[in-house]
């Protein structure tokens, strides 16, 4: 991805582009965007994905109003930008020939396969986020002061995410629309989407339209396929993959619901001998019949995605779950398999019947170290527990996202939430801040091999205490910091960054999302005047 | 404060009101609203913000359609609902003769004779409050399951705020306005606003106007007379006295704008050696001409206000600031004072300026413990920086209100702010949960007589990492939690509370304020089923 434009003063020192490019170089000379800047599109027959992108960001030139985070706001830079040349246009183009393919095309394309860094629709739109972060306000011109600026640009990890759980609490679309304009303000390419869970089962999966009609908290607390089909729509074409879970064998109380015969232990209590969190159950995942019926089901909901990846997550199975349960162990016995196999022989059925639709199965870390299964090779291992656990799946040899709770959980540190319990924290306490996510080191302690394994990783925000009305403010900008850290790569500096995050946050309010405030505003006018040893 | 609804069956074991009345007894009757519901006002000439409150009322009897907090939504009693009498009026009535005070009146009255609980029309509003959360919806009928309700009811303690810092961040009046609001539904009546600080000053004071010019973040992000008159009557309709502070005489670099006379170590640097937050900067109290100085803008801004309060602050004065003052020595030097005696002399002048506009002054605690000076006995002390410091205020006989950082703090647990430092905590870690603000103990190691100091309590919300983006969720429904310990009283049961706060929570979104969920919704709707035991 490059970026040249053809046109200086009193910046701050740094351009405030987020994430950070692999290299660019900027003068001092003001320039301004012409009252009738135009963005060309030089290539024929031109997607219309990337033209609608165009006219977003045209739209975003527009209406983004964002005054500079300096003291004045940028008012003594007003005669040097009015004397300022303007820009009279932007062009797009591609080098090479032969067919072009879409944004959406390229966002769902396998990982391996996709070129977000430069010659590809893709590449084009990554740079018009970049474009987009130039350029200030001051009394309706709008202006660099930093011309002549030359960007080149790749992402350092392929796979740069955030995880919503729509089952603990329910997200209406519009949250999740609004979310993934923000994550491709920042180059985020996935949206790993928990759809459902033990609580409830908010999609409406065709041939299987009970688990919803029983299991979802309303009747308009659903994603219907085509509400999945807008979803999926929208973020393809802001470059970003949605690549859906259903996690199994655990986390799937709410599945009894409507086929209570494929339920072990489900809303056993003590629920703490049973599960993690209420409610208990699990699919009965030595049963035929089972095994049959969710594989069925994965199938059938990854037919409404496009994504070449599909979770079936995998962690937390509760052993005693199963012991307790008298048809699970009639099947063991029937079968004559340990529970090992039987949690085998499921997850490669399952993963089965999602490669015979065309997807590769993500996992959560226990399918490889707690109850290790057979996988393909191409499966993608998602660590969760620990960052701690990064090597020991690294051992394993399979592709890892990272997504440890304890640099990447946006939910934890705000107390415990089952009931009675006065003085309960959360296991994952404390708080995850943006700098201690921009910090970690993606391959510490691995050898260079294990490190090619590392595909990116992401944010999650887990919703036993999140709704929509903290989704925004707990989730931007420190989402923001680990896009960062997986695109320019590790050993970013905290104090050089937050400047930069201070406009994250400004531009995303501008543009709709709630984005909280990471000090006083005091301090986001002031480079650096809020550093603890300043 | 009592309530009566002539007129059964499956409800929860207890009515979901918040904060809970003294006392209250319930049936088992379904009893719905009348299509033509009224609230008669059955007094002569009823004040205009009674007849106002009453419009607001029933607004929300219409408006909340709040289904019930069960699992089917209450879809199982709708044959009883449909047979159900049916409720035609409500009438408002007080006891005795002669003149009715308004409601606003009595919101601003000095505590001790401020009657929220019974015959006033303060009390009236707050059975309003407790009425309109007695309701359900179930396909648009208004119902209670739980008829005949009786409730007696008045509050444990006087004083029930909740502060707002907007000089870290500006918040606009309409969120001021919606606060207010919230707060008025579950009994708060103070808002301590914490106008200015050191980072900005968005208060325009009549006669010191180039305070806010050169102070405000911009020239919108202020509170001009007239947003003050708008936010203290809404404030005081709802039965709700602003005490506004501006604290002196630290945290005060931004009037160095202004008036750098008046300002010692002025945005000094390293900013931790002279304050605890950037910018540093303090009145300078030893001189005479800042006395007045303060003096006079006090009492100015105090004529913005309808309170009998007014805080000064006092807290966190940096000594070094002083010491490395030229100014301040000299002046210390040519009145032969000690710092103390200055800080005496300056304390004692500004209340008397305030009491000169009939304002009795709030401080923070260090003015009766760090710094001790000359207070009126009608001084009211807030202590903030730890719990353990009640005992020790009490001790000196000034009236207390419960701040304390560590239980009431609602912006703690969010990691260190200030730059530069990768792995701050805040040093008021942890996050404060609802359960834990709940269980504290207003007169914990107080004797009786000291126990008659307190007259209540309040949450804060500093904004160093606030702003509106996080405003709701971040005090929404903790903020409540302490509102109903301080009604109700303390020894409140977290086990049994919890579905009643899950209330708040949905009632408060259906009325337009952003509360954050406590739990999974599937926990919201199944009381006790979520609890650490079940």
């Amino acid at each position: 991805m490059k970026l040249l434009l053809i046109a200086s003063a009193l910046l701050p020192s740094a351009l405030a582009l987020w994430p950070l490019p692999t290299s660019y170089t900027n003068g001092t000379t003001p320039l301004t965007l012409s009252k009738s800047f135009n963005i060309k599109i030089d290539i024929a027959n031109p997607p219309a994905d990337l033209v609608a992108a165009v006219s977003r960001a045209k739209g975003y030139l527009q209406n983004d109003k964002l005054e500079a985070l300096v003291i004045d706001r940028g008012a003594s830079s007003a005669s040097a930008i009015a004397k300022a040349k303007s820009l009279p246009s932007l062009t797009l183009s591609l080098t090479g020939k032969g067919s072009v393919q879409s944004i959406s095309a390229q966002a769902v394309a396998p990982l391996e396969s996709r070129v977000e860094g430069a010659n590809s629709t893709l590449g084009l739109f990554r740079g018009l986020a970049t474009f987009g972060q130039i350029w200030f306000d001051l009394n309706g011109a709008t202006y660099t002061l930093s011309a002549p600026i030359q960007i080149s640009d790749s992402p350092a990890y392929p796979y740069r995410g955030f995880m919503l759980d729509t089952a603990r609490n329910y997200f209406p679309v519009a949250d999740i629309k609004r979310t993934i304009d923000a994550m491709s303000w920042v180059k985020i390419n996935t949206l790993h989407w928990h759809i459902v869970d033990s609580q409830s089962f908010p999609l409406e999966v065709p041939g299987f339209l009970s688990l919803s009609q029983k299991g979802a908290y309303s009747a308009t607390s659903v994603y219907s396929p085509s509400d999945v089909k807008d979803i999926i729509t929208y973020a393809a074409a802001r470059g970003i993959d949605v690549i859906p879970e259903i996690d199994t064998p655990g986390h799937t109380s709410v599945i009894s619901k409507a086929f209570p015969e494929h339920i072990a232990c489900a809303e056993a209590t003590p629920w703490a001998s049973f599960a993690n969190e209420p409610p208990a159950g699990q699919l009965r995942l030595a049963s035929e019949a089972t095994v049959n019926f969710t594989g069925s089901l994965l199938k059938a909901a990854a037919g409404l995605f496009e994504s070449h990846y599909f979770s079936t997550g995998g962690d937390e199975v509760n052993a005693n779950c199963y012991t307790q349960d008298n048809e699970t162990q009639a099947s063991l016995e029937s079968t004559n398999k340990t529970f090992a196999q039987a949690l085998d022989t499921f997850v490669q059925s399952n993963h089965a019947a999602l490669r015979s639709v065309g997807k590769s199965a993500v996992v959560w870390e226990e399918m490889v170290l707690a109850n290790p299964v057979t996988l393909a090779n191409d499966t993608i291992v998602m660590v969760w527990i620990s960052s701690d656990d990064v090597q020991a799946v690294a051992e394993t040899g399979y592709r890892i996202v990272h997504a440890a709770s304890d640099y990447f959980y946006l939910d934890c540190g705000h107390g415990g939430w089952v009931g009675d319990f006065p003085t309960g924290n959360s296991w994952c306490d404390p708080f995850k801040t943006w700098q201690y996510a921009y910090s970690f080191d993606p391959t510490a302690n691995l050898t260079a091999a294990q490190s090619e394994l590392v595909i990116g990783g992401q944010s999650l925000l887990w919703t036993e205490q999140s709704s929509s009305a903290n989704l925004d403010s707990t989730t931007w900008p420190r989402a923001a910091s680990t896009a960062e850290l997986f695109w320019s790569g590790p050993g970013g500096n905290v104090d050089t960054a937050l400047p930069r995050l201070h406009e994250v946050v400004y531009r995303f309010r501008q543009r709709g999302v709630a984005a909280n405030s990471l000090q006083p505003e005091w301090c986001a006018l002031r480079p650096f005047a809020c550093d603890l040893t300043a």
